[in-house]
């Protein structure tokens, strides 16, 4: 089908879902948990098809076990799908109730966003905690994963579209783009599709704003930063660095650049090189770093690098001040860390480094939506604007004003015959 | 100055004065509020200068009028600021905190969004009440007004540039650009700029989406629609149709299209047309229409079309999922109303019309910050990210994720030797 009328009637679909209950969106959850238990069997083929001529591909190994969907991996899915099943509507909340006038009342109310274009890595288990955040949200979906994944992101998409239709959903809900040209084709429709999430490369993100007017949440570099201060307990410190660098290193919110206080450097700096060495991690420092432990000079371009491997830059500052300088020169707004016993380093680390996750004595691989307690994410957003940091289903709604009148007109109170009161309810909007 | 250097010292200041405390930035809105009072006779005669010149260059008489700025506006600002002064300080609000394991606590605070650039029309009262919004949510600003108003903007720059130095505000806080040039170069400055919120024409609008990476808040199209249900009250109907239409009929949250159920349209329409007639408003009506009352044919593009005139385009339709999807159809998300005594067709248009504000029973220029209670506005936004509807001061902060932990390490967690508690905490952010 032409990508215009698929997303026009994507759209049509997601104003329909928009009014659907959350009893009834989360039975049609549990009805996609059921239905890929059921069809795990075929699930699997078709992924073992994937695989193998991806290994035919001679696709790089971390790859290939991304994309391996499993027993294992379908169980968590499915797991997935029950806590979600657990988790508040997030749709149809009274955020504010304010009377205007007697009889004149203002709700801010919770709403979904729309329609949701997502482009995702080869992933097939990304497929299904992306529609099943879009279905409990209530926005319909454009999903378009990485070609590696097809024949599985194919069964899983119509498992989970005859699954959501038997369940009342409105049809045209969930669409599988199959194409780059139709990604390319998506990015124009701004009147149908209300935002885009791309999940990907830096450079992948940055095409994407470059060529779309659609909004765009995303994060483009994740180029994470540890400070260690001066006074820092030692053991927390080697810890957490070693933790935020080598826990999964292709990820990003693992660490990228270490700053250490000068007068701890000395003592800090050779038990961790004793420790990095032994996990294989390559170290490129500055002239201070060099004076007091044997690594490659770091240049210039090395802070504004996200290795995603077993690399750190190592960098000596002066202080607290000139860390947050640092890193709000070269970091990329995701998740920066300070290791300290000082409380007024820390407050004054968390107010002012300019990022969406500032994190205090522990690591950066923290910044995750389920370990942040959201259940799952959509994505890590360094966007400033709407939702910041690991983004789960609050991120996916916006809401709306209704204003419940009796007659009620602004002549009335510019020529000062009525009167605005202005006094905040407690109430959830309701139609009298 | 060069633009990129401005912008950058502007960034610093942003950086700085997201720590700055409520109530030294009330100060600062107190000492701008004395400033402007005690220079109110340079202002006005700044101001004769720019309404003569724009006389002599034949600028219309609306255009001339919001260009005033005589001592009742300046009253007014100075009544704003005072009023700006009382509300809370949206910065540093825990807006969730959870506890994810024992002493690793997990919270979400409201925080500046940084440096924004606004664009504005030749009102200085707007340069005023800008400023002052930036400054109470911490954001720095770079400000370029309407060309018409330059002798006045610069003056009222000076006074709340050099009152907020004196109240130790962050210098460069404030910045005024004077040439469309300089608005060029802003929109290339995506490293430094956070936000562009544009108050024009819907063209100017585009134009500012098509030529920068930076998000932009703002509204394109105000088409703002009117649904006269059967059963409505006509005395009401006809007071809200006449009050949204014609109470000012040059701004967006004015009525463009009527809407009107066949069984009510031949008791509606002639009383209609006989108000509208001594408001000397034209009628464009659809066939239906035209079979009731005498006025000019509507075509397609009158759907589409935001008059901002006495212009009122009126079709008769079938019901309210009709009326839904017309407005859905041609409608720009800015403000619709429904008249009616239907409970549930009030709860299906207010659920189904995807608009920012959703009315019923009042007129459609309730639709203002300053109606709603938010003290003022920076604008009335149509994006359904971040901030939709009237935006104040809420929609010019964003948060920042704070995570404080004592060590803690997430392989603890990958290999099961710990788990998360997720708790919710009902206690604001601090660092013991």
């Amino acid at each position: 089908m032409e990508t215009r009328i698929l997303a026009q009637n994507a759209k049509q679909a997601a104003i329909a879902l928009s009014g659907v209950s959350g009893e009834q969106k989360n039975k049609a959850l549990a009805m996609i948990a059921e239905r890929l238990y059921q069809h795990k069997d075929e699930i699997i083929k078709a992924n073992e098809k994937d695989v193998e001529r991806s290994i035919g591909e001679n696709l790089a190994s971390p790859l290939i076990k991304r994309l391996r969907f499993n027993e294992k991996k379908l169980s968590d899915v499915i797991d997935g799908l029950n806590s979600l099943i657990g988790l508040e509507d997030p749709v149809g909340k009274t955020l504010l109730s304010t009377e205007l006038d007697e009889s004149l009342e203002l709700y801010r109310v919770s709403c979904p966003i729309g329609l949701i274009g997502i482009v995702f890595e080869s992933r097939p288990d990304a497929l299904v905690q992306i529609s099943a955040l879009c279905l409990k949200s209530g926005n319909a979906a454009l999903l378009k994963g990485g070609r590696e994944a097809a024949q599985t992101n194919r069964i899983l998409y119509e498992l989970i579209s005859s699954a959501t239709r038997e369940a009342g959903i409105p049809d045209n809900w969930i669409n599988l783009l199959e194409s780059r040209q139709e990604v390319s084709e998506m990015l124009q429709l701004d009147e149908f599709v209300d935002l885009i999430i791309p999940r990907g490369s830096n450079e992948f993100v940055r095409y994407i704003m470059d060529h779309s007017r659609i909004p765009v949440m995303g994060h483009a570099d994740g180029i994470c930063h540890c400070y260690v201060d001066d006074g820092a307990d030692m053991k927390k410190a080697l810890a957490i660095t070693i933790d935020s660098k080598t826990q999964y290193v292709a990820v990003c919110n693992a660490l990228e650049t270490l700053l250490v206080h000068e007068d701890i450097a000395a003592e800090f700096l050779p038990a961790l090189k004793e420790e990095l060495d032994k996990r294989n991690v390559i170290l490129r420092g500055c002239n201070k770093t060099r004076k007091i432990i044997s690594c490659e000079p770091a240049t210039e371009e090395d802070w504004k690098t996200e290795y995603l491997d077993y690399i750190l830059s190592v960098k000596i500052v002066g202080g607290v001040d000139e860390a947050i300088a640092h890193i709000n020169t070269y970091g990329s707004g995701h998740t920066d860390v300070i290791v300290s016993q000082s409380r007024a380093n820390i407050e004054k680390f968390m107010d002012y480094v300019d990022s969406a996750d500032v994190f205090a004595n522990c690591s950066s691989r923290f910044s995750d939506g389920f370990r942040f307690g959201f259940g799952s994410e959509v994505g890590i957003s360094t966007n400033k604007l709407h939702a910041r940091g690991p983004v789960g289903l609050e991120g996916l709604v916006t809401y709306k004003y209704k204003l419940i009148g009796d007659g009620h007109i602004v002549a009335d109170y510019a020529d000062k015959r009525k009167h605005f009161t202005h006094r905040r309810l407690t109430k959830n909007f309701q139609v009298k």
